[in-house]
């Protein structure tokens, strides 16, 4: 299975694309979009749609994982970050890939085993989950690879509750 | 000129399409996309892409006038008015149609000639603005009419400005 984890935001848009097999991540691809703080946000938004429509295309996820929920910022930066999130959404949803929503702790213990990790512990758990020789920078992209990992361990329990369910 | 006024919400996002002449304003057409609540807020988001685009392509607006700045609202409101509004400015993006973004404060100046102007009062002055025979509903729509017509005041004035300093 195929996931790409997206970390929005409109200067920066972090994105990572994992594989999943027999409950091994392994990555893809990964990077940031990036927008010059100069530009129109308009144009910013159409930048990071062109951008992320042309991975979606390039990498075919099956999935898509985004955080839920925003939490400790200010209600002009929750507008900017919707602004992002918005866009992102609407290219999945263009492309119909599931999209599936993390809360950070769930992230964060999906990762590293605990909802208390830290930016440094969790660039780290994810350089060791896919065996790479360096953290993966800048930021932005750790985090939408995290995101994305995250879905890979929880999807096939999500998976196997589904069919016990039936 | 035409310009297009947005008030964005995810639920139900309010639409204007005013013409002015010589300082006179008048009614196009305007209207509120709405989308229903047990739908995933991608597909809501693709439902106001869809919705917006084809108003655009419809009515040909030379200008599009929005709320500038969000306020006494909380993060998580924040966040989905901001999915809306970047779904917005993306498809006026894409259509290349200038957006002017104004205060709320400033869009109760221009319609009703003071900023503590309150949602009645505003509603009748558009109605008066326009000469309808009863106020715009919904109130989302009213909303875009009154931001377009703040546009529509105001554009001429920034016009001569331009034009001064050349």
């Amino acid at each position: 299975m195929r996931t790409l984890g997206i970390d929005p935001g409109t200067a920066i848009m972090g994105w990572g694309f994992i594989d999943e097999q027999s409950g091994t991540p392994t990555l893809v691809d990964c990077g940031a979009l990036t927008t010059p703080a100069g530009l129109p946000q308009q144009e910013r938004l159409l930048t990071l749609y062109n951008g992320l429509q042309a991975l979606v295309q390039k990498y075919q996820p099956q999935a898509a994982a985004i955080e839920e929920l925003f939490f400790g910022k200010n209600v002009n930066t929750a507008i900017h970050v919707g602004q992002a999130r918005g866009v992102a959404l609407l290219v999945l949803a263009q492309a119909q890939v599931p999209i599936y929503e993390y809360k950070p702790l769930s992230v964060k213990q999906a990762v590293a085993g605990y909802g208390g990790a830290d930016k440094k512990q969790m660039q780290e758990m994810v350089r060791m989950t896919l065996k790479l020789p360096a953290v993966i920078k800048p930021d932005d992209a750790a985090d939408a690879v995290a995101i994305a990992i995250c879905h890979a361990y929880t999807a096939p329990m999500l998976q196997r509750i589904a069919e016990t369910r039936r």
